[in-house]
């Protein structure tokens, strides 16, 4: 039976797409295949809708290997979600997935790639049930669910799956090699080269970006010819199951095994990620999390390429500036979106205690964190614009820490509820800022951790120059996937730059407009560096996709 | 002062060589910018007598951090070298390569690679002298170590240079990103990358192949703006201790600081592997030696990538073939260069117990035993041959391994004793061959297990497919650097490719003439695959250099 995709139709739809994509990332320059706004999806309703039928009922996959049923999310927005999804038995699961591999392999670089984009551009046409899904697992507010959760999370996968595409055919498929021998015949050899994957990819999902972090790893192994097991966040499963369901109904259509494409939900308490991280077929991991179980992974999953991004602390230097309230407006902005719950939040504000200069004259320390703080008071101040930027918290580990906020040090700016119109079981706050005296140990304690959701310190530091080195240290300690600095000194900046290229941290410098230091953009920035402690890989590079296969040669003479 | 060596100067030299390298590597056709003939080489005395005048000598590199001298590398011809190294205190030699690094990253990707090739063009102009250093540390004959230690490891060192080269300036050094905003202003960023280095890069050498085994590690590093320190085998310092001084040489009339290459001798037992691939500074580890310190250096240097090349088990599966002749000429050579000293010398046999087709009729398994036997003695009959092709024994173990042969199984060919004319002291011996039947289980722990040097097993097994399922669990546990097939059925073909894709084993196919699975030719052929046990790195691809540096992004409102 002929697949009802052929690689022939895909190519027609999708060459165009993959070509763009390996332009872009050649120019950096700005561009995306999928709009951002939720206008240019029609289907809101439809959307809606077919998320809420999800509710209550069974996630059926077909997959082999199922041996009962799990899931008990709850959307930080108050409802339960009521999905149950497979769980497998990793001893009929994983083979079958590994048989599905070679026929995948024997397709070759160009088809993967139009399969992947295939499934990618399905899942963007039901962007409003994914933003319903994200919504409801991560407590992002609707807008941010539906652009980070759908089309930036979409670009981040086709992103993946041209940098796959071309890391594979940088070696031809075959060519002649012919060696000159003086007088004698020439020696001559007929090569063949097959990009082979690694095995089983398993990709362990995080809690607040389960599409954004999942989909660059999930189609950078598949791409390259590997089977995918994605093993989602207990409260963040129905987005990636989404994932898994069009993935496996395009694979299937284009004439390959779905097992190429596996869910894995997991019972409370369970710990499956472990299990699965130490099998035998699990050759490549990508996970986003805690800092303690990525170091696990790296230190014990030994037959894997793993790939982790972590946690970090995310240094702002604030030396001057010639926008003093665009600086504040974009901090207030950073501060307050997803209620600080990114990994590339800034934390700490490293601020000179005898102040800064700003076009309108010096400000001392004192009044940069009162000015900082009005403006998040502005930003915030009505409930619905609140609501729209913050979110909910995704989990009370999250409301604890904002709790405990007021005993780290001077509270600058306290944090507020606010009440959810729709949604009054949303816990929603705002966020706290906190003054920290930088040359005091039991501050250093706070500041030089991480401190996930919303809390900022102002640590007052006693020059320019003090920060650089307290910056230097915390990104070589701790890590950092962003690096914010404001200044109107060629020399400050020329120092920063030097920090962040010794330290390996990705820099953005005088963010005073609509760019916010939390927001990458595929096809241009790197998401981390993966040379510091807050991730091993940065999204998306060169090492990111080149040893999730390898190239076999096969040489015969010609 | 101006750096003697612009980059203008140094572009016009080298530019070239780089696009043709790039250019060999996309097309794998056959090009090598070293001529591999001695001949070609006009200065044999004097490369021998510049040689002969390091004897006895400190070998100087005015390094920073010496606190002492080391070496007692005694020839396996005979000769004590009587050479002694600076022995380095990593304390203070260690931050000295670290503050030779920001200027190095600030050249830039092409820079770097020009002084690169500079260096390799410096040591090929010294092929003669390398040459002798080689023979004298690892035991080859004179034209291997001149071809394999000479012009085929600096090809090897201009692949690793362009690896890097394209890997960094697949990113543009600066972009433009401006994102339409409907009737508002688009935003725009102005953005800037810059490949950063990871930081020291450590070269761990080995015994028999030290330029050609180290310089990929080298370059690769040192182009993607990491500073190499080497640490040689103790047995083979003096190969490497000539590269560091080209390379130190060659970085100050650059204008960079020498100490972004430096060597590491050691003391007798001092284990100074292990020290240096623990320190914090070291970011990059290329090792080449045992699978025990191999695994122990990817378990424990946590702070570095490490690319290691370990033991293997190669096998040759012969099912059948039409150039009997061929096959046997061919397998006889491949047994007895450099008396099996290769990390790519067949070990294992797979011969059906029933025997093969051949263009003249059927073989048993005893005739192809005996045919091979007398194929390798009629190749080696002549001592002036035998010595040409095997060079000595490289240490002690290798010839208690041999000496332990007839123990194994049935001897099919003995090892002899060979006088080399010039150097009495040399251990020259013939390759032996063992008999063994693959269904025994004490005959198991002999071919399961490698036996590095000239002794090969002929085991009998039932069918191909049996020699097929062998050669699957060969790879899969003991791993391989390369696999050898004989058959003229398509169908056997095809599953002896589909076995080499699954375990990820470079596959070389009915190998007759001069072609010789033990050799790979930079720019065509892969060494290792990276993916099975043998290797986590194959040379020279995108993912050995990809990971040795990071991308760091700056970006400012424009």
């Amino acid at each position: 039976m002929p697949a009802d995709l052929s690689t022939v139709l895909l190519i027609e739809r999708h060459r165009g797409t993959l070509d763009k994509a390996l332009e872009s990332v050649r120019t950096r320059e700005y561009w995306s295949p999928h709009p951002e706004h939720p206008k240019a999806y029609p289907d809101a309703e439809e959307g809606r809708a077919a998320y809420e039928a999800l509710l209550g009922h069974r996630f059926e996959l077909d997959q082999p290997g199922t041996d009962g049923w799990a899931g008990d999310e709850r959307s930080p927005y108050g409802p339960e979600l009521g999905v149950e999804y497979p769980h497998p038995d990793p001893d009929v699961l994983l083979p079958a997935m590994r048989a599905a591999m070679p026929a995948w392999r024997d397709a070759g670089p160009e088809a993967r790639a139009m399969v992947c984009l295939e499934i990618i551009a399905r899942i963007n046409a039901r962007t409003h049930e994914f933003a319903q899904a994200v919504m409801h697992t991560t407590g992002q507010a609707f807008t941010m669910a539906f652009q980070a959760g759908g089309p930036h999370a979409q670009d981040r996968g086709v992103e993946a799956v041209a940098y796959a595409y071309v890391e594979q055919v940088r070696t031809p498929e075959a060519g002649e090699w012919i060696k000159p021998q003086g007088k004698r015949d020439p020696l001559r050899l007929r090569k063949t080269f097959t990009a082979v994957p690694r095995g089983i990819g398993l990709v362990i999902g995080c809690n607040t970006f389960p599409t954004w972090n999942g989909y660059p790893g999930l189609f950078a192994s598949l791409a390259t010819g590997n089977a995918v097991l994605v093993k989602p966040h207990p409260r963040a499963v129905l987005p990636l199951a989404l994932t898994v369901s069009v993935a496996r109904d395009v694979l299937a259509e284009a004439g390959f095994s779905p097992d190429l494409v596996c869910l894995a939900a997991e019972q409370p308490g369970e710990g499956l990620a472990k299990t699965l991280a130490l099998r035998p077929e699990v050759r490549l991991i990508d996970y986003t999390g805690s800092t303690e179980f990525g170091d696990w992974l790296e230190t014990n999953a030994r037959q894997a390429q793993v790939y982790t991004e972590k946690a970090g602390v995310n240094t702002v230097v604030v030396d001057s500036t010639d926008d003093y309230r665009g600086m504040l407006s974009n901090l207030a902005f950073s501060l307050s979106l997803y209620s600080g719950q990114m990994c590339t939040t800034p934390q700490n504000l490293l601020i000179p205690r005898d102040g800064i200069t700003t076009e309108s004259g010096p400000r001392t320390y004192d009044e940069v964190v009162a000015d900082l703080a009005a403006a998040v008071d502005g930003l915030l101040g009505d409930d619905t614009r609140a609501n729209a930027l913050l979110g909910a918290l995704v989990n009370p580990a999250v409301k604890a820490r904002l709790d405990a906020a007021p005993g780290i040090g001077e509270v600058a700016l306290g944090s507020r509820a606010v009440t959810h119109p729709e949604f009054p079981q949303a816990v929603v706050r705002t966020p706290a800022l906190v003054k920290l005296d930088g040359a005091k140990p039991d501050s250093e304690a706070a500041y030089m951790s991480e401190c996930f959701g919303p809390v900022s310190f102002a640590v007052a530091v006693d020059s320019t120059a003090d920060a650089l080195e307290l910056l230097r240290r915390t990104v070589r300690e701790k890590g950092a996937m962003t690096v914010s600095g404001y200044t109107t000194s060629a020399e400050v900046e020329r120092q920063l730059e030097e920090v962040c290229f010794e330290e390996c941290a990705q820099l953005s410098l005088n963010l005073t407009g609509g760019v916010y230091v939390n927001q990458t953009a595929a096809f241009s920035d790197f998401h981390g560096s993966g040379g510091n402690p807050a991730a091993n890989a940065a999204l998306c590079d060169g090492a990111f996709v080149a040893s999730r296969f390898r190239m076999v040669e096969v040489r015969r003479p010609a």
